[in-house]
């Protein structure tokens, strides 16, 4: 019942004309997606998202996954054959370097295309999405022998990965774990445990299993300090990676979810299952936070896609549902009633739903391209510049992206009336599903932490110092414009809004640090704001530039208006955010625990 | 797995020495419920709903309806029983007058108990709620005769009842309505249609299900002037009121519904069933609005319900939950780590919950006095004001309460992080089972209309010029007092940015309706926040009146505390609100439909 269709106008309109995607073109991989097989590689992307994945996606919901008597899983109804038409198609290895059989081509361009594949099913690109985490790990701290013998197989798609870092007792606190490591004194190690909440730990849809297991080894210090990162293969492999006897891990049980019950979401046993350490003894955390960085990444798109697929049903529901008349004047008088978008408050949920999504893909492939920079570049200022950029970003992609995305699945939701609450129309999937983005891989809370206590000071403050004078720049650079002033003002004071909240936390912080715990969810979306003005600020000033020089479109008209909208509706909302922050730490704090 | 305590010594606070209880005790009713009866009441009550109908939610949930070949269709284990002991406590007919078999106590006291009972159990207590609805509307319009037949078995609850309103083509805009009836020459009608989203339509709790439904009379006007209300008895009645035989009335199917598992709605078919004209003819939205103002009190209330349950499962985990050091040094060294409730981002969330709860309690039963003495005063000018505010109040309640109480159980179950995703937890529970109450008695847009296009300009603006002079009193009375300044500021403040927005309203949407559809859900908002802000005035007035005469508690030092939380970080809102009302209609507007 419900439909999708890929956004490409939009992202192309993004990446060529607002970010200058040509300009990269010196950077390895980017020569081979010049912008015309940009288009064509969008638009294969496109085809395969509205007319395989998403079909799947409420089927998906329905039937949910299902653990069998012998510990093995069944996902739903053609949710194998549609990840194989996914894998096939080589969409799993678009950004993996071609050494490892991949196809090299930008982060950024596999970011577009995952933003489609979400929308369409997210339950279902969570078996690829993960997997794509557990190659980044193994590319970044395995060794030659364990990358050549994983990653082309999890390129190919024909081996999946996981992330196991959770236990019953432990979520956030990793370093409460007790999963256990104990070497066989031939290299491997053997692993025993239970983890919760994983992720595609069982399934039927590829040959093998690759879980990527958090354990401490015996005799390892305590805390997050005695942690070390292992590779388990559901089946053991023979010295040649082939595939050999069945490893002692095991699918316990799955968990009954609120949404995304396509995805199978595992407890799962490790009974002295054979491991291999990867990267260094003691040295988990830092090999596991590549995958969790990457995660996060993915997570903050899933709350875009799922935002933008609710937006589009919204609008064709708004569109077809006759209800009540227009308050300045009947608008169809032929008809009974008119579509109900003739009501402002209809249209106040679209266009905030629109503005906020059109500038989330902005800040998404905007990051995104600051990762390939960081990786693929080899000037170090401007590496260096873009890694700042892509950590500070991080945890306000995850936590503003998937706040909103489910706030906007509720919205659309709303725009269905009754009609969805029932579960038929598919409104209340697209809600349930988005719940969970905001929780995992770190709850946003966390992720507000992240920048408040980690991302904010790091190098002196370096990144935000960067992030600000861009944007300051930008404003001062356009501030004469009388076409561009009504943006710039509102992007200025969201900004002075901003540094106002840094300059605070800077006084307030460091003596009584409850005051940045109390600011920091506060500051996340302060700063969000100001990222998503600044993405509105650069659209808008494209828009007006391709209209000026008479190459403007009707898709450009719109961006000066939904541009509008963002700046006088949803940006206002840094004031109260500031006054929050200021507030301190205090009223928060002051009642005793047995108060409550 | 889930709590609840119901908050007895919130509510005295609020009744007894807030809102001065002992004050009305001239009104009917009033003096049958004294403080000291009040107290046990509300103690049966709380143990009635603790003990008996909370451990059904889950159940409910999990179980939900399940129809018959035959169209009968059975409820979740337990539920009859619990029904039966609510019913038998004499609990349905609290407020209902004597003469009809009720016990004539005040409606405050009815609302007072409906929080705990929709707390405990929101599926199960809407059988029992449309039940209350159905009987005012045959109080208001309903012959001598009708009142005789249908209220005593309903205000016993061996009867229930239902509200017919909405078809598959019209929900908000009645006037498309098709449902037909045709006169049969003895007074009675034959009533042909289909209705859809019944609450309560078919079930097995009760022995007749008294179903009130719109329709339009052969050859009745168009739109909403032709509609007339109808009582349709499921089981036929003879003269003397003994149930004969089966009406032509059955549930054709029951809606998958995204919670409110436990409650059956039902699709409703009408095969010529007999029916009987309430009120006058073509005068049935009148008659249906008697049972939807009523209807939209109790679903505010279930928005607080939901949001105060969730809430206390929040703090309990929070409590328990050992994850992480707090960011001042470690509280509990003694354990591996502390309670969760250390965090301040863990605190900010309880107290954005309590805050809120706390005040909505105190609006909503300062709002069931008025209507006490709307109903039950002879004193003509406090019977106009107290109807005034009760119209004022209503789309407030309905609207701002359960967009919060939806947000807040969101918010409790974030608190559980992974946890709260399991279906188990009953976290999940609490948000897909609040998110109806923001769709269903009018979606909350429509309340939002019905405030910005209705109630704020009828008898020239009355209501809303009482509310900004009380408000504005209590401010002035008591702003040279220094330990209420930072209160009486905050809320001068909320009030000034209402009062602008009012007056934004009055010089803008004249010449342009849609300045007001584009202000309407900011300012059901921002009213909101100057009610629930008045209110916490109010009680943390009166806490530290007991405080300084030395009768005060914990109780009372808390009101101190979350009251600064709701005025640093909950009014600062209304600015944003007023920025977002000022902006007009234009940018919301002025994209062409076919650029969505």
């Amino acid at each position: 019942m419900t439909t999708y269709k890929a956004p490409v106008a939009d992202t192309l309109f993004i990446l060529n004309d607002v970010l200058g995607y040509e300009r990269y073109s010196n950077l390895p991989g980017f020569a081979d997606a010049s912008p015309d097989l940009l288009d064509a590689i969008l638009g294969e992307a496109a085809k395969l998202a509205e007319n395989v994945i998403h079909p799947l996606n409420q089927v998906g919901d329905h039937e949910g996954c299902v653990r069998h008597a012998d510990g093995s899983v069944t996902t739903p109804t053609g949710f194998k054959d549609g990840y194989d038409q996914y894998r096939e198609g080589g969409w799993m290895s678009l950004a993996i370097p071609e050494e490892f059989g991949g196809q090299g081509l930008p982060y950024t361009v596999h970011t577009a295309v995952a933003e489609y594949m979400s929308s369409a099913n997210m339950a279902l690109m969570m078996y690829p999405g993960l997997t794509q985490g557990a190659i980044a790990a193994i590319l970044e701290h395995g060794s030659d022998e364990q990358k050549q013998t994983f990653v082309p197989k999890m390129a190919e798609g024909v081996w999946t990965g996981t992330m196991n870092l959770t236990e019953p007792h432990c979520g956030t606190d990793l370093g409460l774990l007790r999963t256990k490591a104990v070497p066989t004194g031939d290299g491997a190690y053997k692993i025993s445990g239970q983890k919760i909440f994983i992720s595609a730990g069982e399934h039927d849809m590829s040959e093998n299993i690759i879980h990527l297991v958090l354990a401490r080894i015996e005799g390892a210090p305590e805390g997050v300090k005695g942690i070390s990162l292992f590779i388990v293969s559901k089946f053991k492999l023979d010295a040649d990676g082939n595939l050999g006897e069945r490893n002692a891990v095991s699918c316990g049980s799955l968990e009954e979810k609120m949404g995304i019950h396509g995805n199978s979401t595992c407890v799962m046993n490790y009974d002295e299952a054979e491991g291999y350490l990867i990267g260094a003894e003691n040295g988990g955390l830092k090999a596991m936070f590549v995958m969790m960085n990457e995660a996060r990444l993915g997570v903050g798109l899933q709350g875009l896609s799922l935002g933008e697929v609710a937006y589009q049903n919204a609008v064709a529901y708004a569109k077809e549902r006759l209800q009540g008349r227009s308050i300045s004047g009947a608008k169809s008088p032929d008809k009974k009633a008119d579509p109900i978008i003739v009501h402002p408050d209809i249209r106040r949920n679209l266009m905030n739903m629109r503005a906020f999504n059109e500038a989330g893909r902005a800040l998404i492939l905007w990051t995104a391209l600051k990762s390939d920079v960081a990786h693929r570049s080899d000037v170090e200022a401007d590496k260096q510049e873009a890694d700042d950029l892509l950590g500070l970003m991080t945890p306000i992609i995850k936590g503003v992206l998937t706040d909103k995305g489910f706030e906007h699945a509720v919205m659309a939701q709303q725009v269905f009336g009754g009609h969805g609450y029932i579960e038929e129309h598919g409104m209340s999937q697209f809600v349930r599903d988005a719940r969970i983005a905001m929780i995992y891989e770190g709850a946003n809370g966390i992720q507000a932490l992240d920048l408040v206590g980690r991302k904010l000071a790091l190098n002196g403050g370096r990144a935000v110092q960067t992030f600000f004078k861009e944007v300051g720049e930008f404003c001062e650079a356009n501030r004469a414009d009388e076409n561009m002033a009504p943006f710039t003002k509102g992007l200025k004071k969201g900004l002075n809004d901003l540094q106002a909240a840094t300059m605070w936390l800077m006084q307030n912080a460091m003596q009584k640090p409850d005051n940045a715990g109390a600011a920091s969810t506060d500051y996340l979306h302060l700063f969000g704001l100001v990222a998503l003005g600044y993405m509105w600020g650069r659209m808008v000033k494209t828009a007006q530039e391709k209209i000026a020089d008479g190459s403007g479109s009707s898709i450009h008209e719109a961006k000066l208006v939904t541009g509008r909208y963002f700046m006088e509706r949803i940006m206002p909302e840094t004031a109260a955010h500031l006054a929050r922050i200021s507030a301190g730490a205090d009223s928060m704090m002051a009642l005793p625990e047995d108060a409550f």
